[in-house]
């Protein structure tokens, strides 16, 4: 029973491989950082809500660039709207090394969805700064603009965003120029919010996973190998509605039974491919969906996801086939209609190895897996190279109070983001 | 060219069998009496407005009692509201032999439904009338009170009818009482509609289809085999909400695509079935119904009719193993609860034999099938030896103004009716 013949304090193993790298995140300021700005916009239930652009919103950024400032950042905000804090590197010829996240959240939402990134990037800066540690890239802080609806802040910096203001589908229905000004951006020059190519040497983006894969899988770190595309599609099978009653079977044309199959052939195109996508019909209405009618029609939509182009097109292929299948067979017209498409971001390479390393280095369980949700990071990394560090979320459960990352995995993701950053900042130009 | 040698006059095959037996319908007294009863509620788009109880009900069943009492009938209502004609037979010890179906309308019905069999038994008592022959029974011509929504005339008569004035959901929201009141009914007395169990020798009723049984075989006359029994469920499926992105296959689950497996199997276990029974989910609600959310629960109804008790559960126990079998698979707790359930009322034996050898006398196709819709001789039938005559009914639409039956298939059948009973009057004592 060795653990009785010791009385030093106990370390876990991860503090101790911490303690062996250069710099250290300080547990105890993190927590306290991430409970403060929790304060801001907590309601009874637990839950915290700071809209993009709303006062809470606004009190949440202030204080965050007071933390920079004492953190000899320079602070500034874009005219997309991002709150950008900057440690100048030793080489100023060099790109920046930037990480961040956003401090906005769903009407109801956590205490770590997006903050985490953020407070961990303002931790990494703090943590430089009580080393004397100056990175040799220019280091950036950002807390993007207004992330759980418009994204403008993300797609400015990008240059993704569209010009049109009518594009800009805010939470609060304001017009986005009136929204921007709000928070210290500005609508005219939004252009100006987009960086060169030349000016990101790498963006890191730390978050809670907002899934249950890690938690399945035991591990403590997930390497995202990027943000999975989507393509959105609705469904309109069309049946023949009769009397349940004096309707033989033989004599049906029940769209319900033809949409039934549909579902599971979803189902099925996901579940049977080698690699890891999703595939979902979570909206159906039957017409006139009534119980004495056979249905006369179905609307319904398919959300289909993953990381390569290649296996979205393969999915609605097979989808394609399956919708041609089932109405020769059902006798129900089926119509697939495109509704929207995101396309894939992947991680970079160079970026991923270094996190599983550092990982590894920290003795941390860490996998790959993609995000299946949006960030930040699904923008930025469409113009430089980037990566994403998940931290497990308990049951998967996101945008609510019952949000839940624990003290030791916020600590432990700040810590490879720590290090991740030290190391990149050792081996890019 | 057989054809062009002859100038007689075009008589169809169904005529000359016709014009062979004792007494005929009067094809043109017929129609126009259709048409002037079409006339009664008749709306613009070619629907017809009767609901029970209303001003429009109250005209048609004054016109009826005005021609019944032309054609030398008895006439009353009795306290459930049913307008009754009677011939006196020539023996007043036997029990009467009766024909009717319904006056009253859905909101935007259609000629027939209903009405064929009132005044096709009107008929029946004015060509009697023309031929100068009194039945040995007497004949009675009902038309039964409110077939569409309470059913409050049949059972009244049958003695089947609640004695709670709540149970009576009215299609105008009025109470019962005061409803009957409006038509010659007598709430206060309903208990004495019932009529004795030595009343009725037997009850006919000839009805367009509402089905495309009969148009699909080709048939001109179908012998109706019975009222199908009905059971009606509802099921509950849980499952657990989550994100569509986010959440792997594995890891989900999907009360939709469980829901889906229920629908196909409620589909298979009555196509299965040797016999041919109908099970239909007809309602289907999926909640949260978000296009980006996996579906967390669904709630669904089942509807099973058939004409054998026995088949009748025979497929809701395979309904319950299908159930129990798709929740173990998807892992997702499926509940079925009892919405109600109607028994069947099987045909007269005696009765359908009678109407097959006519129908085969007349040279009319017929076959034998179930009822699977509702109708008075339901509830009569429950009671005393009950046959229907069906006549095709084009596409097997009903309860709209496309509702359509030929000329000559309203006329086939009153000449079924009237032939019936004819022969049951000489074999019924």
């Amino acid at each position: 029973m060795p653990q009785l013949l010791s009385n030093r304090p106990q370390v876990t193993p991860v503090e101790a491989a911490v303690r062996k790298t250069a710099v250290i995140p300080n547990r105890g300021r993190l927590l306290q950082t991430l409970d403060q700005m929790a304060s801001i916009g907590l309601q009874a239930d637990g839950s915290v809500c700071r809209r993009g652009f709303s006062e809470t919103d606004v009190q949440g950024r202030d204080q965050l660039a007071a933390w920079m400032k004492e953190s000899g950042m320079q602070v500034r905000v874009d005219t997309a709207g991002n709150l950008i804090g900057r440690l100048e590197g030793q080489d100023p010829a060099l790109p920046v090394l930037m990480t961040g996240s956003h401090l906005d959240t769903v009407p109801t939402g956590g205490r770590f969805d997006g903050v985490l990134g953020v407070l961990a990037g303002l931790e990494v800066a703090r943590a430089l700064k009580d080393a004397g540690l100056q990175l040799r890239h220019s280091f950036e802080v950002v807390a993007f603009a207004d992330e759980e609806s418009t994204m403008v802040g993300c797609k400015g910096m990008a240059g993704t965003a569209s010009a049109e203001p009518t594009a800009y589908a805010t939470s609060n229905g304001e017009p986005i120029d009136v929204n921007l000004k709000r928070i210290g951006g500005h609508w005219p020059a939004l252009a100006s919010a987009c960086r060169p190519d030349h000016a990101v040497a790498a963006f890191l983006e730390l978050h809670v996973e907002q899934g249950a894969v890690l938690e399945h899988r035991g591990d403590a770190i997930g390497v995202v190998e990027g943000i999975v595309g989507q393509r959105r599609f609705s469904i309109q099978v069309e049946g023949q509605p009769n009397h349940a009653g004096t309707t033989p079977m033989t004599l049906r044309k029940d769209a319900l039974a033809a949409a039934s199959r549909v579902v599971l052939a979803v189902e099925s195109i996901a579940q049977q491919h080698p690699g890891d996508p999703v595939a979902t019909v979570g909206r159906l209405e039957v017409w006139p969906n009534a119980a004495n009618v056979v249905p006369g029609s179905v609307s319904m939509t398919v959300d289909i996801r993953d990381l390569s182009p290649a296996v979205l097109d393969q999915l609605v292929s097979s989808l394609e086939d399956e919708l041609e299948r089932i109405s020769t067979a059902t006798g129900c017209p089926i119509r697939l209609e495109p509704q929207f498409q995101v396309e894939p971001t992947p991680a970079s390479a160079m970026v991923m190895s270094t996190i599983a390393s550092v990982a590894t280095d920290l003795g941390l369980n860490w996998s790959g897996l993609p995000s299946r949700a949006s960030h930040d990071a699904q923008e930025i990394g469409r113009r430089w190279p980037m990566g994403m560090i998940f931290v497990p979320s308990r049951d998967g459960l996101s945008h609510s109070a019952a949000e839940f990352t624990s003290d030791r995995q916020c600590v432990d993701g700040t810590a490879v983001l720590l290090e991740t950053i030290q190391r990149l900042d050792c081996a890019l130009t």
